[in-house]
């Protein structure tokens, strides 16, 4: 991915009514039980991994992700993860870099200049000011084939509309679908 | 569709955060401008629409719909449509009948015999009944490639879990994404 553009994507996996996790915090709901005929196998996870050179996300994503990584290890590697809060957290390892300024700062000192591939992970309201910002180019959305019901929202009225431009989608053979959109600015 | 088995499908046109309709009600947010190159034509709605064979819907929803119908006609052509509720509406047409009893009753014994081809159109509190009590067969999502960011949403935290089986997908070259799920009973 040396030549390609700096880029920052915004990804959730959701259930179709828009849940990213459930109250319980459990994941078992990632896997499915029916197959998809029409559906392509999944891209190689550690060569897609590999393409993502830093995970931005805010505080609440990241407890969770550190509760969850106590029966499941850390999600996201040893990636740069840059995690946005005022609050004094504790850290889940050296890769692990707190910020709480400006959000255009970060983008346009932080990780431009040292990244090209760059996911912000959740939660809702850092979505929201990457959107209304304008920072962000991509929102990829794998939508699992289950209806959550109740649980944490990743579009929670955001209260900003945002045009978007399909760039690509793919069915997978567990019935996940995946949804590229272009964030138009 | 005269051999085709009895189906209820609950559909709804929503944008990517799961609304379906703004607060203006306003409805140009349908109209997309840009284009998705891998994508296919639309089927021609007037066939399509032709294998429905009866609507229902919801009392706001229907609402709604007279509200609409005063700028761009009525929506759901001749076909019957079922409105669900206990209050005292204006008829919108020879077409259009009330019904506030069971819905297991109204399934079994109103729609099944006289139909196979069955939408239920809406809104968040009638689909949560139907697949609650295990009534609706499948569920069609046709995402259109916005953020609305507010407004009302078709999933409103229904509160219960339900597994669905991915059917098939269809991406339109307008940038709308067509998913059919099956619900499990």
């Amino acid at each position: 991915m040396a030549t390609a553009e700096f880029r920052i994507t915004i990804h959730m996996v959701s259930s179709v009514d828009g849940i990213i996790a459930k109250k319980d915090n459990s994941i078992s709901w990632f896997e499915t039980s029916h197959k998809y005929d029409k559906g392509v196998t999944g891209q190689d996870p550690v060569e897609f991994l590999k393409t993502i050179d830093c995970y931005v996300m805010g505080s609440r994503t990241y407890e969770l992700a550190v509760e969850l990584s106590k029966s499941y290890g850390w999600a996201y590697g040893h990636k740069p993860t840059i995690v946005l809060t005022s609050r004094n957290l504790p850290t889940a390892g050296p890769q692990i870099e707190f910020y709480s300024g400006e959000l255009s700062k970060l983008v346009n000192e932080r990780l431009k200049p040292n990244y090209k591939n760059v996911w912000v992970v959740g939660g809702s309201s850092l979505t929201k000011n990457f959107i209304q910002q304008k920072l962000a180019d991509e929102i990829r959305l794998s939508m699992l084939p289950i209806i959550l019901g109740e649980g944490l929202p990743f579009f929670d009225h955001i209260g900003l509309e945002q045009v978007l431009h399909l760039k690509d989608t793919t069915a997978y053979k567990n019935g996940m679908v995946e949804l590229r959109y272009q964030i138009i600015k």
